[in-house]
């Protein structure tokens, strides 16, 4: 049984800062779901269970053994060091960081593609990440000072989709768009003070079947005048009633989905 | 300066529970935005401000007291007790509770509706109400056991939509349906498993242009089966990636634009 003296539980508990994670190349992924999407698409360490963890999912323990990977019983305690949420689940896998280089997140001849920009809650990043992923999405780019894709906050609101689909990160925001075009990709800008809309442009012949990537901006201020002049064009959400604007979640998801539904109607 | 202990705060404060919001018939309006929608599209009784709060917002409270609306300066305590967020804002409104009769809400030929069946999240409650108001939506009915629309974090995640559109409540979702019908409207189940998606069946020849009640369910468990019957359709979001649903915000706001699209493009 391990506790939180335990050095590699004390090890893994480094992981739930970001600079903890950045210096191990690790991070965690908590909870059944994330866990199983570990061992299925990522390169997973070790699984810490407490025993009523390892009693609801006999499956995912027997799993990660076979596939080699350590499994520790934690005590609660020890447990609840390992978590990044409100109500711990008691099961969490140490994986390498999935980030990918730029170019490697972009080769291929991506068709959709997401660039999160100064994104602050990691929960919205998540969303983002699942919607890009449902959406058919090829890669999303963690942009400028977007919150870590490997935060606890993040990898659980995503549900399983970052470790789905490529998953870039860098600073230079510039560096992310000209990446995007040299594959292709016509940078677009969600802004919700655009002058056309999603449904506008498609009435008017508006292209969003070509290589698209969406760029979203920061939860309260937006895209910065400098990324958005660095765009081809801006495009906003209608808004047909009298509400103010939508959430970020919200927003990426018909953004996202316009693309998606243009190269299905094709 | 009000304490805890005025009895108009501790009346106030019993509206933080479902239970003393229908026994007064009142419910409560917390921060900035919500006060001044409350202001601007509700019966205000009272506005509670700390001193903090009166500094920061003094346009707010002229605008109350210009309305005839008493204002009254509560202690830091006082405030907190009559906050349902984790930071309260030290700003509240006292409202009359905002819904109206189900015929009321579908009265005029309503052409886009929003049916929420057993939502048990008030966030989820809010967002989806937020998102019926951008989309256009002529009301919101909160049908069977979903959640208050007068809950705290219901009416902040709405950030104002929920002044902004009728809402009707029902725990009968039968009668709701019907009433749907009634006013001329087309239930359609947002469901998970639906044969048909959104792209496909406007792909062939769906018609969303026509008006649609769009009842969605449970964060978890969706619909249930009587309830997809009594439908004339069920549509799901169409997922074109990895991911294995999307959560119900998103969803919500695919379904709802996907009609608002519709109707656009005639």
């Amino acid at each position: 049984m391990c506790t939180e003296r335990t050095p590699r539980v004390a090890a893994a508990r480094a992981l739930t800062r970001r600079a903890g994670r950045e210096k191990a190349g690790r991070f965690l992924a908590e909870g059944a779901q994330a866990v199983r999407e570990a061992l299925a698409h990522g390169r997973v360490h070790d699984v810490f269970a407490t025993a009523a963890a390892a009693e609801r999912h006999p499956d995912l323990l027997a799993t990660a053994s076979a596939a080699g990977v350590r499994v520790s019983e934690v005590t609660d305690k020890a447990a609840d060091g390992l978590s990044e949420t409100v109500s711990p689940q008691g099961l969490v896998a140490v994986c390498d960081l999935l980030d990918v280089p730029l170019e490697t997140a972009l080769a291929g001849s991506p068709a959709l593609v997401a660039v999160l920009v100064g994104i602050a809650d990691p929960g919205n990043a998540g969303t983002v990440t699942r919607v890009a992923d449902a959406a058919g999405a090829d890669a999303v780019v963690f942009a400028g000072d977007t919150v870590d894709p490997h935060n606890g906050k993040c990898v659980r609101a995503s549900t399983g989709s970052v470790f789905h689909l490529p998953v870039a990160r860098t600073r230079d925001v510039a560096a992310a768009l000209a990446a995007c075009r040299a594959a292709g990709l016509s940078p677009v800008a969600a802004h919700g003070y655009a002058d056309a809309d999603i449904h506008s442009s498609a009435r008017h012949g508006g292209d969003l079947r070509r290589p698209t990537a969406w760029v979203f901006g920061n939860e309260a201020h937006g895209l910065d005048e400098a990324t958005i002049a660095a765009c081809d064009t801006a495009l906003r959400i209608p808004i047909y009633g009298a509400a103010e604007s939508l959430n970020l979640g919200t927003a990426a998801a018909l953004c996202l989905y316009e693309s998606a539904r243009a190269r299905a109607m094709e």
